[in-house]
């Protein structure tokens, strides 16, 4: 099968290459530029692996629709990003409302015009990051929509929905991913600066997969 | 309650605007610049029917996103509009692929931002123009999918769904719809041309109507 993934550079969507890649589907990868202060530094991580695996990659321009988005602190520089392990107001904070279904819509309509089989995300379950929509149900209902929303039924992938982030690091050493090249941090420096929700949840996660992050 | 409406200033979703506001709702307006040919012309349209209800009207620019749709007569002015009645061929060649989930997805998005409830938009039934991302099942997976994408549920409102077009010009003269400052054309002229499958289809609809257009 062919799907475009939904492709940002960070440990979850680089596994999520690697492991449809391994299960022989042929990919492509779609990142989003929607102002983030971290782009980019997450951009030039996101390209260096698409070249290490010869996948092409495209870069949709969002930054048009961030007047829609309202202010959070990934997209608005004037917004802290807040730091420590997410709780449910951090999120709220750090939440780009209705990101991944933009971002999969985008998707389906680059699969329907490449005539692939549709699209796939990192989404995943566990105690980190429970945005609403990296849930399964959000999962679930985009892959019926997809079903119908072209003249060829679509799908929706998101084979980590119910992986803790500590499985998917384990399911990317098993796969050889280069988690040195990934980049999660969401403050915006050079360096991870280890204290935001995204550093403490990448953390956990190499903590939990018993493995020291190279990253 | 508050909606979100996808307005194009034409006849579905201009009678939309009118039948959401009848009803009690709270409505802001939403349109979308894909690079259409008829763009500019739909555009003054949509802004002279916003102006006249005092509705606040947004325009999402999603160019960047065209590289992503494809090869069709409506983003591309190297690709002829057909002429004619719709066919499944000729509503191929007009299909900007998941058109709607994208603009669905945006006016979710800024839903979410201003708390309103959801996002409505004017497909409909009938004979006319049956493009996949316009049928009832695709409005009540995109419903679903709201109730889950966001830390509210929000909805996804098709009242038109399984309305005629030739329905919907009978509520519009009901409310009092301006008909004639809609614009419904797709070849991108001064004048509707008369032939394109969606000039046809307006033809046709205030033929069920039995009433005249003039627009």
């Amino acid at each position: 099968m062919k799907y475009v993934v939904a492709f940002s550079g960070g440990l979850d969507s680089t596994t999520l290459l690697y492991h449809l890649r391994a299960e022989g589907h042929d990919v492509k990868a779609l990142s989003a530029d929607y102002g983030q202060r971290h782009g980019a530094r997450e951009g030039r991580a996101a390209e260096e692996i698409a070249e290490l695996l010869g996948v092409e990659r495209r870069v949709v321009n969002l930054t048009a629709l961030v007047e829609f988005f309202g202010r959070n602190s990934l997209s608005d520089a004037a917004v802290p990003v807040p730091a420590g392990a997410y709780s449910e107001d951090s999120m709220k904070q750090t939440t780009v409302p209705n990101r991944n279904m933009v971002l999969l819509s985008v998707g389906l309509a680059w699969a329907a015009s490449l005539h692939f089989d549709g699209v796939a995300f990192g989404a995943h379950g566990g105690e980190y990051t429970p945005y609403p929509d990296c849930q399964p149900a959000f999962a679930e209902a985009m892959d019926k929509a997809a079903a119908v929303c072209d003249w060829r039924p679509l799908s929706v992938l998101a084979p980590f929905a119910t992986w803790s982030k500590g499985e998917i690091v384990k399911r990317g050493a098993e796969l050889g991913v280069p988690f040195h090249l990934t980049w999660s941090c969401y403050a915006g420096g050079e360096t991870p600066c280890g204290v935001c929700g995204t550093c403490v949840d990448r953390a956990g996660a190499f903590k939990e997969a018993g493995m020291k992050d190279e990253g």
